[in-house]
């Protein structure tokens, strides 16, 4: 895809950029999960008959015209006035399903008119705002519950805690807008978003709790955050349908697996039991190539989109994604979605910078 | 090899460098197919009693003074106004193939005429213009015929597209001069190479395809751009008498094993049933050794070649890559072709920069 | 952790810095160290159902509110007047054993005095003296013995060398001070410390003086500085209780295997049958989490408290190691220590810079 | 050991530098030897029970204060005026032995009455010449000879075709005097030092010559240049005491495997039957403990030792180097050479440069 980012960077404010582009900690994951990319090889088939591969495919009962959902992502009119709706919008054209945020800067409701949608979902403390946030994106005709569980509290972001990065007065968590405590505020070694995220999340959730939503949750359930395959065992025997592979972008513990490597023996676990999806590090159509390739049945993708939406080409990325993801499934000789997963995949004993 | 590629890089318009040079995407595999020669060590054995190696063989029914033939390159006038008779008839001086491509930018029968030659076929979407180029192949003595088979598309090749790259307007694909299509216009986000490709290549050809050519190809057929060996028994399958492993330098599908890490799984499965050669990567008479240690008859030579037609050097490049391969197989302890094969093939665990 | 070391940098002379930092010969193992952590890749769990996990356990009899020990470390007034003192009320505060060096620069039983102290031991040539060492402690109220078993001479420390570097005139080694020699003057080739290494040092101790010590030690026994497998089943034959996988933090003998990769093999060695801790490379809590998932039941930490205690932050740096092992534990879905030992361990196949 | 090269390169032409410092071809096989060592890592034992560490040995019949020779290396007068004779002498002093070059640029009989000899053999066009260098050697009291059988020809050395080398009129391949051709003047594409090689030495050399200089010598034998097992056994079949494994100092074939790499392979095939030596790559005594540990029964040091010569401190250097493997086997706990052989050795995945 064309290099948004830097044409992003120069766009926004340097907090706002750091907020999106940061990881935890020292950045290793962030680091790792781009070079744990890089470092696989796929080796592509021939002859495969076919003009124009088949990109579409059905995901946890939503059709998909490509195997990728915009991934939940906070707060996205820090990126552009319009956020949420804009990049709703982007994906609506392409038709692949946008996850609402449980911190959209924008109510879901407007946004699941917009697109469809699935519903991104954090513990809140307060057990009657999860309930009533199911009800909201079920009422609102959201098809997927995806509940996040890698954020026990916040990672140390150490980009925001040195920018002291707070919520600007206009950009807050509509959907908890009666809830909502005043995240402008910067708390010492905490930025004002993970002070905020401490006082309203439940760090101690349990699989049991994933039990309890599932008796709630009429539509397809999936659970985001998992890398250990034990994790996504316990995902299937609580009843869910779907798991993300996700290390949150190298925004939680910092010193974790490379999601795409943490993505094979995830998919060995669970097998045929449910559906595996994954983000973080995915950039370009190779990137969901490779993902398909070690089994995931689609990507999230996050902050490639961000940086096209504060310059107003999600249209355009998305387009051009479609392509780079057409383009290498005709030439890896793949005219489907399943062939793509029976590509060979290798990896370097390096990692090769792309 | 001295280095031509920094004298052409002087002497060529930029865009014609980038045209060779490059590769697609991000250039990833271009990149890697170098690093992966550079990983690769050999065990020299010592005292093989003599003093001069032999380094000529047959493949595929052609007496070779060197395990090497010249790669099918298009457009090789755009490197010298000679093109591709100087280059053929440095071939010719060296005693091996010169492979005429079907984009060459000479008559293929004036080629044939200057060299003992094999001809390059692409998959035209006229059927009956395939089936004219390989009579017209046949008829003008070439010896095999070299079916290309990984470019259902043209790999999107960014320095093209940057500058806008197109044909001069005395270099056409003249075997195809009939047919030819306007490649000179640029088409947004392709080159006009590229554009050109589309309009005139069949992108959906099969198996069933190279099953038809065969029957109506009375000379050695050679599969070119396998890199599965699942494909490679394929081929022999449909009667293919070898099978070239390729990822067509670096220029098709970004993100594919580098060429010479593919080479020993497509040995292994296809045994004796069929020829394989390699190309993508190889840069010295080191590089030859290296590829048949790992079980190639022969490799496929490719830019190297066009630097040194640029600078008027191809029969000094080829004079000097015999002598590193002569001494290199002294050094080795390689009487012949077959000790090359019984060498110890190593892999270091980071690439060696040469 | 805050960067400490650069601030103590700017604080202290080059010779104290240097003598802190280094390592011995061309510093392979001090590199060797951190690149080995900075490989490692954990999996973290989710949903461990806790809000604030349990850092405490015991260790070798001793209750420690984390699994972390003050390394022994020589001459802490190098750092600051007040040296040992000051480093063993931070450990006192954040409720952690202090260990003692023999080499201390203040006298044990002040140390013991301040904090549940632990009692390192280097084997001295005459026998009394180390009985009378081991007598001190114990009647100082040490609860554990700490007997240094990898400094048969110094490691040739470079920078030291280089830097004549010399103990100022009011450091001494107040333990031994009736056997001091004059450690200020340079010796050609060797530093004024390792001069007195060499003289007051029994350098051919044997496992039959380990025996010797058991026979006359009360408490629990500690071999520090085992990197074999085999010399960790002989430090069980030996009755001790634990042994510290330790190269010295790149001191000694320079070469040796990174200390990380070396814990997992006497793990595996030793089973139930001691306790194992680690030291060498240990940076963050990160870290601690790190050798814990390959086994260790806590770490000892050594040259980061030192930086602290050199500019007055101690206390601050023992406060966040804490935090950020909660902070680890927490996103690594751990409730206690043993969760810890439950991760998974991967390595990357390259070091990733932190 | 101190940093000899460059002091040496400062006192050297640049050519005289080059001729010794560099490698054939693009010179990888000269780097991967160092960055092979550089990956090693060892496990240090403890509590060896001794202070003073046994280095001699017996070594095909010679006793050796050290487990190391002075490598073969051509005319040393290019380094020093007295050349072979002084780094001989410094030889005597350390006790190790001296491979006399039978291209030494002092008669061998003159250093063989300076220190115990062993000498090599390049394998000459003329018979006669190769019979009579074999009786002069074993008159002079050379104890061993070592034939070299890694130079059917001379790698391309481009730093020597650059430089235009060829040697200056007062150093001469002095064993061979009768013999000489003139070695001054610059043939195009070969030093004046290979085209002298090229007329002399006897590129065809087969097993069955080793077997007849067998029966010509009354002394232990020793093949230099083996890296392969199938050739070390090979040795052993032609009545070998001893190999060397060594790639010639990366000055051969180029892209050879690193030497310490090839070391393993080469103890497994032979066991017992013969003598394993190595060269190539070693500068340290840490090196000379890697390659023992990896069962070499002894090191040949080459260039570290002309370095030295250079700047007349080759007794300095072997004295230091002696204090170097003494204090890395103290380190080590190894209170022998066997001992050193049972250390564990490790590899890292990627080099620790030093």
């Amino acid at each position: 895809m064309p290099d948004y980012e830097s044409r992003a960077r120069a766009a926004l404010p340097q907090s706002v950029y750091d907020f999106v582009a940061g990881g935890s900690g020292t950045e290793q994951t962030l680091t790792h999960n781009r070079a744990a990319f890089d470092a696989i090889t796929l080796t592509p088939r021939v002859l495969a008959a076919t003009a124009e591969p088949t990109l579409s495919s059905t995901v946890l009962g939503t059709h998909c015209e490509l195997p990728i959902a915009v991934a939940p992502m906070a707060y996205q009119r820090l990126l552009h006035p319009q956020g949420e709706l804009l990049l709703a919008q982007a994906a609506a054209k392409v038709g692949i399903p946008y996850i609402i945020s449980t911190l959209s800067s924008t109510p879901l409701e407007q946004i699941a008119e917009t697109t469809p949608s699935w519903f991104q979902l954090y513990w809140l403390r307060d057990r009657a705002v999860v309930e009533s946030l199911v009800e909201r994106a079920v009422e609102a005709g959201c098809s997927a519950l995806v509940v996040t569980v890698d954020v026990p509290i916040m990672g140390r972001r150490q980009r925001d805690v040195r920018n002291g990065f707070a919520l600007p007065a206009d950009v807050r968590p509509e959907n908890l807008v009666d809830k909502v405590i005043e995240a402008h505020e910067v708390v010492p070694g905490l930025s004002a978003v993970a002070a905020h995220t401490a006082s309203v999340f439940d760090p101690a959730i349990s699989w049991r709790d994933v039990v309890w939503l599932r008796e709630r949750c009429p539509i397809p359930l999936v659970v985001k955050g998992i890398l250990d395959p034990r994790d996504a065992r316990r995902a299937v025997e609580a009843g869910a349908d779907g798991v993300v592979v996700s290390n949150h972008g190298g925004r939680q513990f910092d010193g974790a697996v490379a999601s795409i490597d943490a993505l094979g023996p995830v998919v060995d676990a669970v097998g045929n039991d449910c559906t595996v999806l994954l983000d973080s590090g995915v950039r370009s159509g190779l990137d969901v190539l490779k993902a398909l390739a070690l089994g995931a049945s689609g990507v999230l993708l996050g902050r490639p989109l961000l940086w096209a939406l504060a310059v107003e080409a999600a249209d355009e990325a998305l387009a051009e994604l479609r392509q780079e993801l057409r383009d290498a499934m005709l030439l890896a000789g793949c005219a489907d979605l399943a062939a793509v997963r029976e590509l060979t995949v290798g990896r370097t004993a390096w990692p090769i910078s792309s």
